[in-house]
């Protein structure tokens, strides 16, 4: 069971003690992978998935059943200073569009057969100008993290984590830059679309905000560099840990907000998987820094969980295709 | 309607004159993609897939809800220059593995939804040894190609073709060869497995049926080279097209089919996208050829249709967002 989130000293234990994968059910996919009825292999990746997947299961022939897809929005105050093409209030109008039905997400989510959850967090209180000032409060970080604890469906056996904020390409850049440094320009992009002043612009603020804020601890980057929703992300994504169950991330923005949790504990994303590689310019490397490769790359670069729910089907086919082959034995095939 | 195929100079002239996207709803679908509730561009190649697709059915807002994938199997007599890491008896025990529901295909047909169809083309008549005569008569060329042509379901709206057969890398590497130059040895790869001595000996095999069947026109080629199962999937491919049936293209096999309808109307694989990239070494090539570039890239290299199988949620995500998205006048969400 999920313990109830009360600290960011016990966040920060259970993310450092959290359970590893069970091994023998592991083995027992590897075991079974070699008998199917296939060259050795011959399913590419998707053999690798499915073992990963069985092993944080507990189960060497599980299922995926129970997909859950929650995408949580906050609004930034680092938007007075003009990084973003879209101004504030679209924030607010696609939580709308997200219950209605109308977004990508709801299309992606369906079509994935995932339940779909939205959490807008307090949009009518952006964070703080991390030019200025922290983003949060430890206080106001310790809610948004409960949010995202909460959020997760114990009986969800995926998932997605997605993400809606104008200007949040802004603090996941900066949360990069934070935690893996170079310049500021390395990890700053166009996001939905600003132009080369725009660019200029959002690179200097990246930059001011990581020099401001000197801790380089994960919790506190994510304080006073983040959000709202990037500290959601990261509460739901530790909570599934928890639970066991796996996570594909998504984008720029998710992977950032993951990242500080593994600048807690290297292994804090070990249940993870990337599943899309965005077209925001520094999501590769990003990734890189985590040791992950992406499952697809599409060129999507619009968050909300999008190009992690397009990958729900690749990790279910992967799991069907373990878990539902016969054995070269069962269907009576010659082995090689 | 589908006319029915009668002969060899017939199915040509269809090809040639084969039915075009409709410009219409092709428009229409890039009208509508300006206004979803999205930034420009943000859905990366998945709108590039949902105005293909809406100008290939005819309609700005259409919806996937009948994929159908079937799987065309045929032996070869070049197995006798041992080409295979395989027995050719495989090819039957595999067979009735999609029968019985055990195989890869089995499971990635179920979990994108489609219905699934197997075709035997006369197992226990294998092709000539390319390397000896033309693999198949006039008159095998067309039952074939009509199996596949008579496979199609007209109510499917996307179809994938797949196949299985033991030796069949070695005639799809000798059709790329044939239509394409080079070197055999671009074109030749491990298949299921084979070691360096057999991937020399394949290249050997390759070498010499392109050198013994000269004529580079598209029929002949996979006449001469080819195989039953690669016939099939032409016809259906080539029937799809009729119908205005979008298709994904599979692997190197699949591809090296569908090559040789290209080589006879260069427009003859506009209604067909690429799913997935297979590991077989030339596939990469064979599909620059064509001008197209894969939706995935997973490492996988089975055949049987598995890597478009899986290909097909992609394409039907795709859709599903640009015809259920909500736009931003009708979400009341400020465009930029």
């Amino acid at each position: 069971m999920l313990p109830t989130l009360t600290d960011l000293d016990q966040f920060r234990d259970l993310l450092v003690n959290a359970p590893g994968p069970d091994s023998a059910a592991r083995a027992g996919a590897e075991a079974r992978n070699g008998q199917l009825t296939k060259p050795p292999g011959a399913l590419g990746r998707l053999e690798d998935v499915a073992i990963w997947y069985a092993g944080w299961r507990g189960d060497a022939r599980p299922r995926i059943e129970a997909p859950q897809v929650i995408v949580f929005a906050g609004n930034h105050g680092v938007t007075a200073q003009g990084v973003s093409a879209f101004p504030a209030e679209v924030t607010v109008q696609m939580v709308m569009n997200f219950e209605h039905g109308g977004a990508a997400i709801n299309q992606l989510a369906r079509a994935a057969g995932a339940r779909m959850d939205v959490h807008a967090l307090e949009l009518d209180r952006p964070t703080q100008d991390f030019t200025q000032a922290p983003a949060m409060t430890k206080a106001e970080l310790l809610t948004a993290l409960q949010t995202g604890w909460a959020a997760v469906d114990p009986a969800a056996d995926l998932l997605v984590v997605g993400e809606m904020g104008i200007g949040n390409t802004t603090p996941a850049a900066a949360i990069a830059h934070a935690l893996y440094g170079g310049t500021a320009g390395d990890w700053t992009g166009r996001g939905t679309g600003v132009d080369d002043a725009g660019l200029a612009n959002k690179t200097r603020v990246v930059a001011e905000g990581v020099a401001r804020h000197t801790s380089r601890d994960g919790l506190e980057v994510l304080r006073c560099l983040g959000g709202r929703e990037l500290a959601a992300m990261a509460g739901a994504i530790a909570a599934a840990r928890q639970l066991r169950i796996p996570v594909i991330l998504d984008g720029f923005i998710c992977t950032a907000a993951a990242a500080t949790l593994a600048a807690v504990a290297p292994d804090a994303l070990d249940h993870a998987i990337a599943g899309h590689q965005s077209a925001e310019g520094a999501h590769g490397a990003l990734l890189a820094k985590l040791g992950k490769e992406a499952l697809l790359s599409l060129g999507l670069r619009l968050g909300e969980g999008s190009g992690a729910a397009l990958a729900i089907n690749i990790v279910r086919s992967a799991v069907a295709c373990h878990s539902g082959m016969a054995t070269f034995a069962e269907a009576g095939v010659s082995d090689g």
